[in-house]
């Protein structure tokens, strides 16, 4: 049984909401953060992540985008570049993670202003199946290169990490003429989380309902960040054990993932795409489709700890409505002689294939997305115990930004650790594997605390 | 990422079956059990599990059923009668355990022949919306109860369980005049599982593909079966920790549950029970909705021991075959300069709502099937490994004595646990909690070692 997480959206229905979910103070009695952001500016916060500028001296977050990523055939620009104030030797290659549904891209760029030193980390992403998009971009990058350094064309070079540097090895390195330097992905991921928590400030944040984004303290030994557990959402989810600089083990993970939610929403809601599918979610009431512990019992189960709101079965409601709605279409008004009442079903904007009864796509958005990030964030929590890691991070492209999902996987390792431990977010989150293997090859003196080697 | 289960059922396309997938001996390098079902017996047993008639001075179970049981308006009653030879004084009372799907009933009949000792348990279930037939049912048996012994109506009490013993607790007791007694569904579970454990022989089993229904050994000493992990699958999934008599906790569970296979299934395929939906999934392949490792390596990802027909995520082809189905219709045949092969996009016979991407029902039934159940199967022994229990018995009315769940919750155990536990299987699944509820109050005497108090 799951936790029934909340609505962490201003001004969507907040259905199932009672007080004993909405904890006034700190669940687990920590002291607050001393960085925190105001409420009034978390939704911007979300969606321009890269708007506050901390220390000139060392690498940082800017933001330079005008609006929410979206997805084009170009490729999607993220909007939080990273500044490298300092940084001043040629930098020739770039980095990319293909994913199972999406390539995600990083490159450096220096300053516009010929004067300025320093530069940025540059982050795009594709769809896979686009994967010709990916290497056009690729390919303008090698000539600018070309262009700004006067180097030969194949000085570029590729570092490529996810299956895709595998399965497409040979159509990037052809379509290049590059070389293409394969990385392996759990060690890129680490790599590249290691960077993100040691090397850029406000890069990493909690979630909870009253507190949407604070960012956790700068760590000052970045020794002090192991052990932890990576879970890494993409199509799939991956959780590695990260024990030290490069010591990572994959202890687990699962099949249902981003991959599950998005597929199965795109058949069962109109939703064209993610931003959709999480719209959708933030207007819906899981309460129409899932089973409650109050519907079965009523009441809550106190015996054992399960509040009437929590959810006793994801879609647990469906079947029996589907049913009952087609017992009534055939047996016409005075059939089976049980009468529904007219808000029993729910009436709703979606067409469903098969049988009468109908359900808002709302409501199975927000549902779905539950059942999944509950289900992570259980997963999560066992494996982070069974190995006794503190810390969990949440990394990978599923999360979006997307509060509502932050909040249920939040709400869900607080839930299952009874308030031990904390899920931890990233600006970059979509971009640990792509990072990991831009650092595998960099530069001399890279980084704040030079804790990168030279390939 | 989940373990690509294979197909357990003969003559059924078994797709990405591969020789690595089906090893030729005990993949624990345990002793085979003395008690073997032939190959050629399998779905005659699974079916008609009570053909074996084992012990005629204790408790066994007997068949009379005639086919498959179905579901309707009267209830369904289940073949596997469990005989009672030796007992000879008046039950007055039936228990009922009421879920969120399936309310399930135990009742006690003497032998037809009034010169015969003896009688048997009888096993009917219906659904919980439906709960007027079940007490219709009831009423019928008090009817029969007092013409047999003369007693008043009234003397036939109900022991009630399951959420719905409270839920239902006035409309039952003032639509029978009868004492309802209510027990805690958790207690009533173990109790009835213990009961199956130590009283009934060729009740347990396990399952793997080679030897798909193995009678666990009779165990001679009763307190040799704790510590042990109740995995009980309903609408939703409720973890138990058992130590010894009387002794549990629910350490687990998760909304993933049958009611979320159903739910799903009804919206997504024209499947209007949980027979065809199991059928559609024997008939299924998942390789075409599922992303598998193979599809984002192009190979193994042997690094850290995934194989290629590994899932890597559930439904991960759905969105992106949706997609470019979708661009293709958009742009017609010369749109993004992009060609699929025929056998790219899956026709089958389901009218999917939105887009003209198709897959086939069969297909999303299999990945759905495999997605829940590996998945309890993991959470099943993540929580089996935490708490020491060597031992995991699944109950619940999911599982519906279908081979390729119990193929599936078999594998996903021997997987995650490198073979150190197994999954153990009840032919009498759905009724734990209503068994427990009935041996709550019994004549004296009662049972193989007379190891139940009267209540």
């Amino acid at each position: 049984m799951s936790p029934h997480s909340l609505n962490a959206v201003p001004n969507a229905g907040a259905a199932g909401k009672t007080p004993a979910d909405t904890p006034s103070g700190p669940p687990d009695g920590r002291p607050r953060r001393t960085t925190v952001v105001s409420q009034s500016d978390i939704e911007e916060t979300i969606l321009h992540p890269g708007t506050v500028r901390i220390n000139v001296q060392g690498a940082f977050i800017v933001d330079e985008g005008p609006a929410t990523p979206q997805s084009e055939e170009e490729g999607t620009h993220d909007p939080r570049d990273i500044r490298l104030p300092n940084h001043t030797a040629v930098v020739s290659h770039v980095a990319v993670d293909i994913g199972g549904s999406l390539a995600k891209l990083v490159y450096f760029s220096r300053e516009g202003n010929s004067l300025s030193i320093g530069g940025r980390l540059n982050f795009v992403k594709f769809e896979t199946d686009k994967i010709d998009k990916c290497i056009e971009f690729m390919r303008k990058l090698q000539r600018d290169h070309q262009q700004l350094n006067g180097s030969r064309p194949d000085e570029l070079c590729i570092m490529a990490t996810g299956g895709g540097a595998f399965k497409y090895y040979d159509k990037v390195r052809e379509a290049l003429g590059v070389e293409v330097i394969r990385e392996d992905e759990m060690e890129c991921l680490i790599i590249g989380l290691d960077f993100f928590i040691t090397e850029i400030p406000n890069e990493v944040f909690t979630y909870s309902e009253d507190q949407p984004m604070e960012f956790a303290p700068f760590l000052s030994q970045p020794s002090s960040i192991y052990p932890y557990l990576l879970v890494n959402i993409g199509s799939g989810v991956s959780m590695v054990k990260v024990s030290g600089p490069r010591q990572y083990e994959r202890i687990g993970g699962t099949s249902l993932g981003g991959g599950t939610l998005w597929g199965l929403l795109s058949l069962l809601t109109g939703a064209r795409n993610f931003d959709d599918m999480l719209q959708l979610a933030s207007n819906g009431d899981n309460a129409t489709v899932d089973l409650l512990v109050g519907d079965i019992y009523g009441t809550a189960y106190n015996k054992i700890g399960l509040k009437s709101n929590h959810i006793a079965s994801s879609f647990g409601k469906v079947y029996k409505m589907k049913r009952a709605a087609e017992s009534e279409a055939e047996d016409g008004c005075n059939g089976d002689g049980k009468h529904h009442d007219p808000d029993e079903l729910v009436q709703g904007s979606s067409e469903m294939p098969h049988g009468p009864a109908k359900f808002r796509p709302e409501d199975i958005s927000r549902s779905l997305l539950y059942a999944v990030s509950n289900n992570i964030g259980q997963l999560a929590h066992l494996h982070a115990e069974k190995h006794q890691l503190p810390r969990i991070y949440f990394g990978g492209s599923f999360i979006g930004g997307h509060s509502q999902t932050m909040n249920t996987l939040s709400y869900a390792i607080r839930f299952w650790s009874k308030g031990t431990r904390q899920a931890y977010f990233l600006r970059h989150e979509g971009y640990l594997g792509a990072v990991g293997a831009f650092l595998k090859r960099q530069p001399r003196n890279w980084g704040r605390r030079n804790s990168f080697e030279e390939r």
